[in-house]
């Protein structure tokens, strides 16, 4: 069965509001063996509107519309069902009844305008709103059925499950998606598409999706079917997906951020972690204090933006700043292991680099990074990236291959003390 | 003029995504007196994109296609477009050169995947990415004049100044939308509407849009008329909301975020900060760290998340956080004195607070955030925010107000001088 969902309404073609309440139709249309084919915003003009819902009424088998069932003059979604089905609009006394009942209520009159909403479309069944005065209407054109709800949120809320999701229920069956989801960080999208193509051709390319933002690529699986098959093959879908991307893969339900799994396994291998950032300003500290609870293994950080401070408060070599520049492997390394010292934690990241869009050179483009971590016993690792695009972007990345390397790195040291225990 | 809006994605028709390019689009469009009437969200099905766009080809002046150009084969606005109007696919040779280029730099390799990227409709126009790989497309079909960019925000945006918007120019009538803004810090959103309730009286409510965030509010006059005419006018709206809303203006044309202007601030009083950092973490010396040539002001902070290491790295005495506890003015007055010495900065901001969602008392509930300022010659401030909602929108208000805190700050000591030398 497919859907389509409009939203009637000129404030949602202006420029700082989009139409949301299709995010909560959405989630019952699937959830109920519904796929949405359609999504669009009309403005309040009768032609405009009825058009749309011809379109839609001869292409998929349910259509949801929202807005412009208020009593303003802008409302124009009753006379524009009208002009696309060739109806006559009736006006029923009893939704009138109840608008004035619903008004005296709260010791007022209704205003004259408000007889607008009781008009009805010939044939077309009303539904009765507990939340406002704008009743819902359902229509049947041909094998469409099409609901008509309020904008209004709250009201939509109730009606959605007053009266569309046992509709949904009655018609979709038991049929539904499901999804599973994992994250993986530090891969490029392409990549990701080319270990992920085994899975493509095993389950079909339309039931995995792919969304990348800078540093992170969420691989989503989803089944259409009934409860218990639908599961059984998400399952062996989500274990295909696992074993083709390995490691990278941080989050295994697609939950958590990246934050959140480093602060996990820190708990898990009881260790405490601090941070010296330069280019980053800060936002590796931010990161890892995102998460509630983070004051169990995250000490403190220093920012050290002047080269100055590099020396004072992480000890780095002034030598090694003059030979090597402040974007270095060599200084990277020294704040990582003055930050230790510094802050008497088991690990430390570093980061010191060129965010921009100034400050490059040829040698050191703008998008180097120096990504430095010390752990116990000594132990350091490091990785140069050049991450491209503006500076927001340089440094969000960064800091994803910071938290990644601690990960990667937290994870390897806990598995060789299960195998060294056992 | 008319305009329809086409995102192309069916990550976008799921539960969890809503298109918000096409605001920044709208914004483009209205600028130039283009109307949009349609907007549209379309899954990755050649079909119904290819239906789509010659619907709106045969509605409207002009398509603006959003998505489904990257490299993957779900990305298939390319071959909707030949389907739609029947153009074979030509590949062409300068768009692999430059993309092979582009992988070069970052010594990557192009994989194979992205040649699809390099084929261009016949009779289209290829339009360069200077952001991504993927080449924007344009095309006439009839009377309208339909653009595919890619859907990477970051991307669109590059392409929309490069190429659309002198299209626009060029093809737009006189008759446009033209908005100016201004941005206030630390004021409720009720307590603005009071501020502007003579603008709204004078100049028309629907002309007056307050946009809320954390901490922050945008207002927004617009104005639809001929250019010399709508300007003077926003003029008028401008100096009116202006007087209104006096010192809490802190961008007075709402381009700058509130980092920006401390950085100029800053410059201006050839004066440097440095910060202390508890339960932000570090969000204010990100903050400040984003605007590109900050090193010219800051110089470095410490988080300190430990109370260990407010000890240890800025001084703050154990007994004030025995007295007192940690999040107390005291300590944050402390933290802000520690930071001056230890950093060598002229102003330094510290914060110490409750994020939440555990660790709040009776006395001292989630929410609960000293900021203290410490200035030239000992000067200190200090506010104490109870700050509502979750974690992070407790550490984002934090820094707003201890950003806003500094700006005051260093405004009063600018007209000082300013006063003391005339």
């Amino acid at each position: 069965m497919e859907a389509g969902i409009v939203a009637i309404g000129s404030e949602l073609l202006g420029s700082d509001r989009v139409d949301t309440n299709s995010l909560e139709l959405t989630r019952s249309l699937r959830a109920f063996g519904f796929e949405l084919r359609f999504k669009s915003v009309v403005g309040d003009s009768i032609d405009d509107i009825a058009a749309e819902l011809l379109r839609l009424a001869g292409r998929v088998d349910l259509v949801v519309v929202t807005g412009g069932l208020g009593p303003t003059s802008d409302d124009v979604t009753r006379e524009a069902i009208a002009r696309a089905f060739d109806k006559e609009l009736v006006l029923h006394e009893q939704i009138v009844g109840d608008m004035e009942r619903r008004f005296a209520k709260a010791a007022l009159k209704m205003p004259e305008v408000n007889r607008r909403q009781a008009l009805v479309p010939e044939d077309a069944r009303w539904i009765h709103n507990e939340r406002g005065t704008a009743p819902g209407l359902q229509l049947e054109h041909g094998d469409c059925t099409l609901f008509f709800f309020p904008g209004v949120p709250h009201e939509l809320e109730g009606m959605i499950a007053s009266s569309l999701r046992p509709w949904l229920e009655a018609r979709g069956g038991n049929t539904g998606v499901e999804e599973r989801r994992l994250k993986v960080a530090c891969l490029a999208e392409s990549r990701v598409e080319e270990m992920i193509a085994p899975a493509y051709a095993e389950f079909g390319r339309e039931r995995i999706t792919v969304l990348a933002k800078p540093g992170e690529i969420e691989i989503r699986a989803s089944v259409v079917g009934r409860p218990v098959e639908r599961t059984e093959e998400l399952r062996r879908m989500h274990a295909r997906l696992s074993s083709l991307l390995g490691q990278a893969v941080f989050s295994a339900d697609g939950s958590q951020s990246l934050e959140a799994v480093v602060g996990d396994l820190l708990v898990a291998a009881s260790a405490t972690v601090s941070t010296a950032e330069s280019c980053t300003g800060g936002l590796v500290a931010e990161r890892l204090t995102r998460v509630s609870g983070s004051s169990a293994y995250f000490a403190g950080g220093a920012v050290t933006y002047a080269d100055r401070l590099k020396r004072e408060i992480l000890g780095v070599a002034a030598a090694s700043i003059e030979q090597h520049g402040s974007v270095s492997e060599v200084v990277a390394l020294e704040m990582a292991v003055g930050a230790i010292e510094r802050f008497g934690t088991d690990y430390a990241l570093a980061l010191t680099g060129v965010a921009g869009p100034d400050g490059g050179s040829e040698e050191k483009p703008v998008g180097t990074v120096h990504i430095a971590l010390c752990g116990p016993g000594g132990t350091t690792a490091h990785y140069k990236g050049r991450f491209p695009g503006p500076r927001e972007r340089v440094r969000q990345m960064a800091s994803q291959w910071a938290l990644d390397l601690l990960r990667k790195s937290l994870r390897s040291a806990l598995c060789e003390c299960e195998t060294g225990t056992s």
